[in-house]
């Protein structure tokens, strides 16, 4: 493993960009939620995904001069027309405009279309946090999940993220895939020769599998809760409220025809709208209740929850305190960076004469 | 079984409430409430809980009178006080201030505490239908399930409900419990004499349980995913999102503290706020996009999942679809009653002299 710098990673990841021809601040907006996703531990989402946004774009699939139209539908609803950007951005740049009008309202929210792979939802939901702002992330993705009683890939992991900001840096961040386990779960037991539990997967015919290869052989991923008897239909209810939030209610496209991260998989032609869809928003914190009071709940909340009895050798902690963790260590030792990632790092600096 | 037709039994339910001291109004909503669970299938939520709310009422626990207070924080932001109400009414009352402010601003959401159990979360959330208003509902409950790698009752079956009206009656609607199976479930069991499948419940020690009795043996449910290889830490994220949004920073009990829906059990003396909480609001679906071309794909988003590709002898279904499937038949034929049930409701009508 190469360790690498935070801020390093990051002016490598925001030159690339700036070489492929994004703005300056198009480029400092996606370093920041790739290396965001590496010093979090979301290794999936981070500096690992950088040849993939770059295939895209040499595909002619990001467009890195966007145009972006906003239309305040409502006064709290807003939708975006994404032009093809990458979903770093516009995601980011959506919920900027969120924070705004959340200033003058209390709540806003806004539908994407026309967009790309938005990166790590919480990244976006954090945004208003300096306000005291609750933020909100979803995204649809690349069909690999079936619905309940399904066979069919219909459905992304399409995450859900909401994060609560509270008192002295602790906070509640909540970011999950409505799938029982993510792509990349699969992709390590791949590489370790290791097969998958059962629950996670099935074949083409839709029987269980535990073939970590599986999605190579037309299977497909399970909705969170695995099958009927441990609440399966919950979990694609879940996927499929963001698919409609994200893709259906917005003009993206939609379920299978979600366009694809890959660059050797082309999106199809017959789809139903434009691109990928999200949808991000924002509550204010001190809309619900005085704002030191709820900060002060919550805070009881977290170590009330943390001090609450444990399985053996275990520890009952509050959603993203491991992220939290590992960005506090990896802001002092660096990120580790896997040889398959630096070799292709190494690749993309010589190609584009970016130092690394 | 008893059959009651859906109207008699709603004129009871009223009758009942009444005669308890509530208003016209207060009756009238708290019998829709309950008839409508019943009505879709949802029978642990309907008539057979009435027992249960007057118990409430008889131990002081719910008042009959209550005097709301509406604090319109920001202008999409409501808080109430519902002054210890039955839940099926302060929720409802709270979902019609934000189907009003919508009208305004296109969102609207409110956080209620100080309140009771609100029945079916669809209920509340459908409320915005006749506007073509997207629901959501939320509400904490006594505490029954544990953390991901916890062993104590934190957190309750804590349910999450989006509802998404569509063209031609055909909705969208999510209403689930955050915990791999509800208590309801287990109850089943025991009638039956049955033990339950292995993911649902855990013993007082943290070990996997397949007692259905394994709740009054000082057991606990599980969150949704079950356990670690299959992302119950997601379940119980969801379920401590749901106890964050409608209790914690509402000013009700949280987690451990939630109040006992059965009356022979006392809330807690050191509870850190006041009965349970809810949150309920909407968006307008106008807000996304053009409304005829939201419903359009809604309709189409519908007819190709219900068309996709199913396991042997399973059907794949949108979410709510059981339920609305359910509704059509009793509206008909009328509600089935369970003998233990119905034996309750004689008691009731006998006691105060309300026809049954």
């Amino acid at each position: 493993m190469t360790q690498i710098n935070h801020s390093e990673l990051h002016s490598f990841i925001a030159n690339v960009f700036l070489k492929k021809g994004m703005s300056k601040e198009h480029a400092q907006i996606s370093a920041d939620v790739l290396t965001f996703a590496d010093l979090r531990g979301i290794d999936s989402h981070g500096v690992a995904r950088l040849s993939g946004y770059l295939r895209l774009i040499e595909a002619g699939r990001i467009n890195v001069n966007p145009q972006f139209k906003f239309e305040h539908r409502k006064k709290t609803q807003i939708r975006m027309d994404a032009d093809g950007s990458i979903g770093l951005v516009s995601a980011h740049l959506a919920m900027q405009e969120c924070v705004k009008t959340t200033h003058d309202y209390g709540t806003a929210f806004a539908g994407i279309y026309n967009s790309n792979h938005f990166g790590v939802a919480a990244h976006h939901a954090i945004q208003g946090f300096q306000h005291n702002y609750i933020g909100f992330a979803m995204t649809n993705a690349s069909p690999l999940v079936v619905p309940a009683n399904g066979i069919e890939r219909m459905l992304g992991t399409n995450p859900i993220c909401v994060a609560i900001p509270g008192k002295n840096g602790r906070s509640f961040i909540l970011d999950m895939a409505t799938s029982t386990a993510a792509n990349g779960k699969l992709e390590i037991a791949q590489r370790n020769g290791k097969n998958i539990p059962e629950g996670w997967a099935i074949d083409s015919l839709g029987e269980p599998s535990t073939d970590s290869n599986i999605l190579s052989k037309k299977g497909a991923l399970l909705p969170l809760g695995s099958d009927q008897e441990h609440g399966f239909h919950k979990g694609y209810g879940l996927s499929a409220w963001v698919d409609i939030f994200s893709a259906v209610l917005t003009g993206a496209s939609w379920g299978p025809w979600a366009p694809p991260f890959v660059s050797f998989l082309q999106p199809k032609l017959d789809a139903p709208g434009k691109g990928l869809g999200h949808f991000v928003g924002c509550w204010d914190l001190d809309g619900f209740n005085d704002l030191e009071e709820s900060q002060n709940q919550l805070e009881d909340w977290i170590q009330r929850f943390k001090g609450s009895l444990a399985s053996k050798n275990k520890e009952v902690l509050v959603p993203g305190e491991p992220e939290s963790r590992m960005m506090d260590e990896r802001l002092k030792t660096g990120i580790p960076i896997n040889p398959e990632v630096w070799k292709d790092l190494l690749n993309i600096s010589e190609a584009l004469n970016v130092k690394l």
